[in-house]
């Protein structure tokens, strides 16, 4: 099957354009469009453009506010919480990352509690607004219930995803962004339209009985078993009661759930200022050796060099950017027949 | 094997008292001496009352300090620098656990970086110490070379633990205590004595090719394979970068180093105020509930209930703080032994 490719501006303008003529304010159309894109171009595409369709959808049902009012409340030197209004995670959260950076600034580390939220896509987009800082940026998000409780029958926490980043010295930041299931549950969907038998040790049944079988998978194992799970609830605590949210299964579904829902997500965003612990230059020095090193370490496959957190993504990024972004046909038309509504023309762009 | 059993302020004591006549200072043996007998009654063994002989060794050899002067820098209103002067990562992250429980009461949050440390035993004491005054305490160390790189041959970083806890109402704090790799090495050890094959997918031989031989395991499996390796970098980031420590291969082995080297280590603690955020009394009761409802969830098997992180520990606490600290003959011989060089009698305390 060919791929359709198409460049990151031209994707990103279209996704504003559409964003905007769907009656989002142009703030929010701007964070939303960089987003899908940045995090197209670093190739998680679960995570990029092909969820604008749904958004829209979400916009048009009333679960997402396209007009937000934030209302953001500094409660010490160093915290602060905003109401994002049922508005875009992703522009409540580069809002928050602001929030974070200005609050570091002053007090050497900031904290945003973000609540009234909804999906905010790739966690990455946040902590790399603040890495830009010369900071630390961490970022994560509570999720609908997805993962097997550790012991249990069923899904209680969802794949709560937390992303960390650093920056280097002579290349794009450190930035680890994982969720705490072993995979994700597009990665289940993938295998099934494959055809193919999950590995051992990802997903179970309803019944809460480890398969392998993709169709019969409803939910995801944790990783490392009762930690992963730990690692969620760690999640659920910061992003669920202390942003006042709802936790687990109280979280209505992304999908499921009807599009006039609000999904009533909460997230949580740091920044850590580098200079108030070590010289930052210093710092990025010792991050890229550091990072150096580990790539130079003997590998098991010598086609499979040792990497870490974030290769992969830079290389897609610095491939996309020069080639463009691919789409499987369906994403392609969908986001036509998008085009075909507002009156846009993709590829006139 | 019977097991000898004894009392926890029976232990306390005798720790005290060994560490004082070893020439260590009354603050640090305090803190070390509640260090190891708390984290034994969480039936945390492996970090518990047994390293006693071996901190003693490091004493006389040396490593560490008995009498700290530390250098505490604030860098801004939530951070600071700890230097805690080659002594026990015991005192010096109860010193920091502090400090930063000071700092986050004037400034929402603390973040104290601790270097030039020493191994600091189990990570949950110093995030319960900070839990204790509603705040959520984070507490990292980096360690030295054990799990095996995602896709190399053998070990660059730790094991690196995070540990998170949170208060809640009507029982003790919420609080994961969790080493980056899926199981420790003294599992491995303990199954080597017990002629016991390990499980799949814990550990790797001296080639990186994994076994279920425990004499053959060299190097442990990060949890969640690249992701378990990714987030020991970011414990290693914490701890060795923003502390300024060794990273990886360079910081001297807890066992196999000279007891007369410095350990180099760095160590990383959060405190956050919960009332930055939320209402301290609702979040702690919500923190229960969430809790509650992850108990009361359908479990597999009928015999296993479903727990949250830190239940097994809390059961234990409650059973040793009753009955005493079981100890077995060869840890209470090496005890015995400590004893009588300094003229201590263990039983008659």
């Amino acid at each position: 099957m060919e791929k359709i490719i198409i460049r990151a501006d031209t994707l990103k303008k279209f996704a504003k354009d559409v964003l905007m003529k769907a009656g989002v304010c142009e703030g929010a159309s701007e964070c939303v469009a960089e987003g899908l894109v940045q995090t197209s171009l670093r190739g998680v595409d679960s995570h990029g453009i092909r969820l604008l369709p749904h958004y829209i959808r979400g916009v048009k049902g009333g679960r997402i506010n396209p007009n937000p009012e934030y209302r953001f409340k500094k409660t010490s030197p160093s915290s602060g919480l905003l109401d994002a209004d049922h508005t875009f995670g992703h522009a409540a959260c580069i809002e928050a990352a602001r929030l974070a950076t200005g609050l570091a600034r002053d007090a050497g580390t900031g904290h945003v509690a973000v609540y009234n939220s909804t999906h905010f896509g790739a966690a990455a987009y946040y902590a790399l607004e603040i890495a830009r800082n010369d900071m630390i940026g961490i970022a994560s998000t509570n999720t609908d219930a997805l993962v097997k409780t550790y012991a249990g029958r069923r899904a209680f926490l969802g794949n709560n995803p937390i992303c960390v980043a650093a920056p280097c010295e002579g290349e794009a930041p450190f930035c680890l962004d994982m969720a705490t299931s072993v995979v994700t549950f597009n990665k289940i969907r993938q295998l099934r339209e494959d055809k193919t038998r999950a590995p051992e040790g990802v997903g179970a049944d309803k019944d809460g009985v480890e398969t392998t079988d993709p169709d019969k998978i409803t939910t995801l194992l944790p990783i490392g078993g009762y930690k992963g799970y730990g690692l969620s609830l760690v999640v659920e605590i910061f992003c669920s009661l202390l942003t006042g949210m709802p936790y687990g299964p109280n979280i209505p579904k992304m999908f499921e759930a009807s599009m006039g829902t609000k999904r009533m997500l909460g997230q949580f965003i740091s920044a850590i200022r580098i200079d108030c612990f070590q010289d930052a230059g210093v710092f990025k020095k010792r991050m890229s050796a550091l990072m150096n090193e580990l790539r130079a370490e003997p590998a098991m496959d010598m086609d499979i060099p040792v990497q870490v957190a974030g290769d992969p993504e830079k290389r897609t990024d610095r491939v996309r950017s020069k080639q463009g972004v691919p789409l499987k046909e369906a994403e392609y038309a969908a986001l036509k027949d998008l085009g075909k509504e507002y009156r846009i023309d993709l590829e006139g762009l």
